[in-house]
C-alpha cells in the first residue's frame, strides 16, 4: 500500500518539519524560562523543556502544518502556533503519568520519577515530585495557551483556533476521566468505547490538530471530508495502539507490555474477546484486568484467547476498514493535492507500528 | 477607618455583583452540562459545578467587574468573562487540596475526598478519586478560558485580557511551585516570601482581576496607580491571611488551625519569628515546621514565640502600612470615583477578619 518513494519523500517531509517544530518549541522555552525568577522552579520549567523536546514524532504539530497548507497558507508562523499541541500533550502526559501510576514514558522517566530522582533527600519524597509534576502540568496547559496567543495571525483568526484548542483540551479531559472510570472497572460496551476513542485519541491527535490549521489559514467551512478522515483513521490509529500495547515489545510500547493489562485498560480486544468467549475465559480475562500484576504464564493465555476468539482479527479488520474509509475522504477534501496526498500516505503510516 | 454607611452601601454592591457572577456561573456550568455525552463525566462535572458554586465571595470577578465600571466599561457581559476567575480558581483549589493532602476546604469536603465519597466500592479508591479530581481540575482551567474566548467583546480587547489570564495562570503556577519547594523545606528568605507573594496572592487574587477588567474595558494605558494598589493591598491580605491562619478559629480559616504548621508553611510569623529568637526557640519552631502533626501544647507554645519576638506585631505594622499605601495609590488611579471609592473601603474590608 505504501510505496517506497513515497515513504521516503513524506518521512523526509515529516522531518523536515519535525526540526522546525522543535526550533520554535526550543523558542518559547528560551522565551519562558527568561521570565521564571525562582531558582526551584527554573529547575522544574527546564525539566519540562527536556521532557517536551524529547517527545517523539510530532505528529500533531505536523498536522496543524499540513492542514495550514493544504488550504493555502504561507510562511513560518504556523511553527509558533503549532507548538500549543505539544505544549498540551507533556501537559496530558504529564497528569496521565501520576493517574496511571507509571514510571516510564517513551523509554523514559516519567515526569513525576524525573523530578524525584532531581529532589534531593527531602521528607515525602514520593509525594512532592507529584505534585511538582501536577504543577508542572498546570504550567504546560498554560503555555498551550499562550504560544497560540503569541503567535501573529489575524484576531479573527487566531480567536477561532483559541475557540478549537480549547475544545480540543476539553474533549480530550472527558475521554481522560471516562478512562479512568473504565481502569476502575467501570464496564463499557462497545459504542461507549469508540466514543472514548473519538474523545481521546481521534479528537486530540487527528482531527482537533487538522482543525486547527484548517482554521489558522482562514479555511472554516466545507470541513467534513477533513473532519471524517481524522475521525476514521483516529479510531484505526487508538485500535492500532492497542494491538501494539497487547502484542508488541517493549521498545515498540514505549513500557512494558503488561501496561495494558496491569492497568486494566478495556480496549477492542479485550471487549471483543469477553464477548466471544465462554464463562471460563470471561472470568479468566476480567481476573487479568483486575490483578494488577499478570504473571508471564497469564498474560500468554491472555493473548491466546485474544487470538482463538479472532478478537486479534476483528480488530486488524477493523483498522483496515477505517484505513481505507479515511483516505476515500481525504481525496474528497476541498485542498491542495500535496497534502492530501501527504493524508493518505500518513493514515497508512500511521498503523505501521509492528506487532 | 471603615465607616458603617459605606460598608452597608459596598457590601450590598458586593452581593449583588455576587449574584450576578453566580447566575453567570449556572449558566456557564448548564451549557457545559448539556455538551457531556458520557453518565460517569456528567457527575465529575456536575461535582464541579456544586465546587465552584459553593465558593465563597467572589472578590476576583468582583475586581474585575469594578476595574471594568471603573474604566467606563457598561453592561452586563462583563460577568461571562469575570467568571473565568472563578473557574481558574476551582482548577487551582482542587490542584492544590491534592498536593496538601487536605480533606477539607471553605468548611466542605476538598474536591477528591467528595468524589471518593461519590465513589462505590471500587478499589485503590483514593487514588482514583485523586486522579479524577486532577481531571476535573484540568476541566476547570479549560473552562475557564472558555468561559472568557466566549464572551462577547471586541476581539483585540478579547485579546489582550486572554494574555492577561494567561499571564495570572502562569504566575501563580509559580508561586504553587514555590510554595511547595518552601513546604519541603527549602528555606525562604525574606525578599523570596515577598516574590511568592506578590506571584500567589497579589497578582492572583488583586492585580490580575484588576487588569483584566481594565483592559476589558478597553483600558489599557495608565495602570502603574492600578497595580500598585493590586500588589500592596495583595501583600497585605497575604500577611493578614497568615495571622488568620496561626491565631484564628476553624471557623475563620475554613480548616482546622494548625493546618499551616502542620503543612510547614513558612510565613512572614515565622521567618520573623525564627530570626528574633536564640538558639532554642529557632531550633523549636522549625521542629514545630517540620512535625507534619504538631501537639496542642506546642502549639500553644508556639503562638507565644511569635508574639514575644513582636514578630506579630511586625506583621500587623506592615499590613497596615501596605494597606494605607494601597489606598493612596487608589486615589491616584485616572478612573471614575465611585470605584475608587470602594476599592479604598475593600482594602480595609479585606483585612478585617478577626483573629
Amino acid at each position: 500500500m505504501v510505496d517506497a518513494d513515497s515513504t521516503e519523500k513524506f518521512k523526509k517531509y515529516m522531518n523536515a518539519e519535525k526540526n522546525r517544530i522543535n526550533d520554535a518549541l526550543e523558542e518559547y522555552f528560551q522565551f519562558v524560562l527568561n521570565d521564571v525568577k525562582d531558582n526551584e522552579m527554573i529547575k522544574i520549567v527546564r525539566e519540562l523543556r527536556n521532557y517536551t523536546m524529547n517527545g517523539g514524532k510530532r505528529v500533531r504539530p505536523i498536522l496543524i502544518a499540513t492542514a495550514y497548507r493544504m488550504f493555502g497558507g504561507k510562511g513560518d508562523e504556523i511553527y509558533k502556533a503549532a507548538i500549543s499541541i505539544e505544549l498540551s500533550q507533556s501537559f496530558f502526559l504529564i497528569h496521565d503519568d501520576i493517574m496511571d501510576r507509571s514510571d516510564l514514558r517513551r523509554g523514559f522517566k516519567s515526569f513525576h520519577r524525573k523530578v524525584e530522582e532531581m529532589l534531593g533527600d527531602i521528607k515525602d519524597k514520593e509525594h512532592m515530585a507529584e505534585s511538582l509534576a501536577i504543577v508542572a502540568g498546570d504550567l504546560a496547559v498554560d503555555y498551550s495557551f499562550d504560544a497560540l496567543n503569541r503567535s501573529d495571525f489575524p484576531l479573527d483568526i487566531k480567536y477561532r483556533a483559541m475557540g478549537e484548542l480549547i475544545e480540543i483540551i476539553k474533549t480530550t479531559g472527558y475521554g481522560e476521566g471516562l478512562d479512568m472510570f473504565s481502569s476502575a472497572g467501570v464496564k463499557l460496551k462497545m459504542n461507549d468505547l469508540i466514543r472514548l476513542h473519538l474523545r481521546k485519541t481521534a479528537k486530540y491527535t487527528l482531527e482537533g490538530p487538522l482543525l486547527l490549521g484548517s482554521y489558522l489559514a482562514g479555511k472554516s467551512e466545507n470541513l467534513n471530508a477533513l473532519k471524517a478522515y481524522g475521525n476514521l483513521v483516529g479510531l484505526a490509529f487508538q485500535l492500532h495502539d492497542d494491538v501494539i500495547g497487547l502484542f508488541g515489545t517493549q521498545e515498540e510500547i514505549g513500557k512494558p507490555p503488561k501496561s495494558d493489562v496491569n492497568e486494566g485498560k478495556q480496549t477492542l480486544l479485550m471487549i471483543k474477546a469477553i464477548e466471544k468467549s465462554h464463562e471460563n475465559d470471561r472470568n479468566f480475562i476480567n481476573g487479568c484486568l483486575n490483578s494488577g500484576d499478570i504473571s508471564d504464564e497469564d498474560f500468554e493465555r491472555l493473548k491466546n484467547i485474544v487470538k482463538q476468539t479472532t478478537s486479534f482479527d476483528y480488530s486488524r479488520w477493523l483498522i483496515d476498514r477505517f484505513i481505507e474509509a479515511g483516505k476515500r475522504y481525504a481525496d474528497r477534501i476541498d485542498g491542495n493535492q500535496e497534502q492530501k496526498d501527504f493524508l493518505k500516505w500518513f493514515a497508512d503510516y500511521l498503523v505501521s507500528r509492528k506487532y
